[in-house]
């Protein structure tokens, strides 16, 4: 480094920003804690509000400039440039069905905190960053209790459209818009930023930092993921008397279905494919009648673009000798391919900068599950960074990261944003004498 | 027949019943019937509080004492002789999703109208029954909204608690009780006098007697059947990242029973075994999320309880196989084995005198699927008719029975329970002096 370079800020959090880290994710996380030390936390519930208000009234005490959305993503922003485009830093505050604590909700609460640590960094230094600095919680991110998942991050790039995420409704028939609605977050403000660049840090859910002693991860690429909601039907009958070859059984169609998808996986090697059905819907569900209505959720999941394709074709004529099987037909009701996408590499590069910086390990990782980094990758220059997962445990109760790696995820996360609203260069403040 | 025999009265449906049969049945289905012809109306349900509502007003208006027990049974009876035991027979109200309208209500409007012409008969001959006649609608046959099947009718005989019944809650977390007291049929008043025996007409569903032309089934034992409620564990973990390897995939365990118990059926010469799951419940049912805990109802019945035993052996061994291939644990959480039963074989055998005095061809069958009649011959000399199922559709909302087929029944059931209530022999009215 030579001395003729500007004396950059170095962002660096104080132990009291790290301190108040983990009492706001404490904080942040009682509403739907479970009695396992988990998180049940379904977007847009009661407990969703109550975990929203304890964001919205820390940053309302801070002077940050509270918004929400029409489709309830909530943005706190510091303009120190009036109209500037902003740098946004955030993740989700809802959850799976009994899931960890972890997931999202520290991206959250590390923007929150790391956004406070380059303001109080930017008024020390006197100086005018060139963007602004906004952190936001992103609505329905899991896809749980809403169909589909990184809801609010796709209405914010425009990929969705509000009106449609509005309408979507859980299995109870309550729409999103109405259950923000209930939560008092069905908001008016927000969609309007200019977005200058994203970042995002989130546990691993996966093994790989843990293994190699790693404490942050950059990702540099994401898997392809190919999603299907397979219809099967078949033809209600007792259960009883009617005669076994006269049945048009919709769940045993997919049982067959749901080994395949398996066996799919299974049939390449370790590593190169993921599958899962995860979501099962059965109709009438009654132990005295053939099913004859069931939607599987069924995804694939590879780095290879053309793994998937062949996966496709497999399964599309599984499906055809299970209908024939069975005596069912099917559908693919959705479909989407969602392509494998690079990540910033200069983003990528500043974070391993800013790691090296602050003495901690970091390595080039890839993720195979969706954020909503993902999201915002598709219109803006985008980082995304993990820290450890002990046991690479995710989507589970038994969910877990150090104080130390949570500490030091916040410690990059402030020196990354704090870099990008400076844009590279110091920008004296136009307005201001001295 | 020898003329010395006493002049029986003929307890035949006058032409205005058969009329009054079709009315009531099409009056007492408009609560709950479906767009495409079949019936929704699960137990306890606001339609089916509308339909024994129908019920209890036509009873009422005819002068028949109706009760409601605590488990929401209705009797309507008739009381020629204070105190006698009473000759009881009924059916139930509620149905399926998208069931059929054939199936339960039919038997119900079959008792009220066969009731009717019997104390018509009753009253035009002047004489007094050995019995008193009821007719009744039990409680939750179907076990669709709460389990068990025939509920109401199993109480009745003592073999379930009338508090642990009122105690089963349905999906959406709603008791029986509650359900009950909502459409205000959580009696306190039942059938106080001892049963001198039971009669049922059903539909057939199955093809037996549409296939043979016969007009009415003397049923004359039953199916056993062996329900299994299996509980798969595994693991949540997110569907993206978690290694294969590592995944605890209790819905992939479901997948291989729910194949493994066609399998098991499909072992046996054709007829020999019915075997099905109807029903699973799958936590937390995510898209993203390896399902952890999922619940299964599975089904084997045959006419031969050794190929139950022999069924029950090789799926035990099944589950430990796929337990081991998933890692996965089970638990069978509940079994129950309903043994073959025979039905009284006097009262078959009046059931094809009768049948034949009015010009109908009869033949004896045997029922697979459980009815109330099968839990009251566990106490009471019991005779269960069958009219034909067209196709022998059943929970479904195609299920179709001819007018002609339901006039049938009605002749027959009068008969029977009108000879039942003299008991064989017919006695003067003591208290009054004709």
């Amino acid at each position: 480094m030579s001395s003729a370079e500007a004396p950059l800020p170095m962002f660096r959090p104080r132990p009291e920003d790290k301190a108040e880290l983990h009492r706001l994710f404490d904080e942040i996380n009682r509403p739907g804690a479970t009695a396992r030390g988990g998180l049940h936390r379904l977007s847009a519930s009661a407990e969703d509000g109550a975990a929203r208000q304890v964001l919205c009234d820390w940053l309302a005490a801070r002077g940050v400039d509270v918004r929400v959305d029409p489709v309830g993503n909530v943005f706190g922003v510091i303009e120190w440039r009036k109209g500037a485009p902003v740098v946004l830093c955030g993740s989700h505050l809802d959850s799976q069905p009994t899931g960890g604590r972890y997931d999202g909700a520290y991206g959250v609460v590390c923007a929150a905190l790391a956004q406070q640590a380059v303001a109080q960094a930017v008024a020390g230094a006197g100086i005018t960053p060139a963007f602004n600095l906004a952190m936001v919680n992103w609505t329905n991110e899991e896809g749980a209790r809403f169909v589909p998942s990184l809801l609010g991050s796709s209405v914010f790039i425009g990929a969705l459209d509000a009106e449609d995420a509005l309408a979507v409704r859980d299995e109870a028939g309550i729409s999103l818009g109405e259950a923000l609605s209930r939560i008092g977050f069905k908001g008016t403000r927000g969609l309007d930023l200019d977005v200058a660049g994203y970042a995002e840090v989130h546990v691993e859910q996966g093994r790989g930092l843990e293994s190699s002693g790693t404490r942050i991860g950059v990702v540099r690429g994401t898997w392809a993921a190919l999603k299907l909601r397979v219809r099967l039907k078949g033809d209600q009958a007792h259960t009883g008397p009617t005669p076994m070859k006269d049945r048009r059984d919709a769940l045993l169609a997919a049982a067959h279905v749901i080994a395949e998808v398996r066996a799919i996986a299974d049939g390449e090697p370790a590593g190169v494919m993921h599958s899962s059905v995860g979501r099962l819907h059965v109709y009438p569900n009654s132990a005295n009648v053939v099913p004859s209505d069931v939607t599987a959720y069924v995804e694939f999941r590879s780095r290879q673009p053309e793994v998937l394709d062949r996966a496709e074709r497999r399964f599309a004529a599984s499906l055809n000798r299970f209908a024939a099987m069975t005596g069912t037909s099917f559908e693919i009701e959705d479909r989407s391919l969602r392509a494998p996408a690079g990540l910033d590499p200069a983003l990528g590069d500043l974070a391993h900068e800013v790691a090296a910086g602050v003495g901690l390990a970091s390595a080039d990782v890839d993720t195979v599950s969706g954020h909503d980094a993902i999201s915002l990758s598709q219109v803006t220059p985008t980082v995304l960074l993990f820290v450890p997962s002990a046991g690479g445990i995710a989507h589970n109760e038994g969910e877990y990261t150090s104080p130390e790696d949570l500490e030091a995820g916040l410690e990059v996360m402030a020196g990354v944003i704090g870099r990008m609203c400076l844009a590279g260069a110091v920008l004296e403040d136009e307005g201001a004498a001295a």
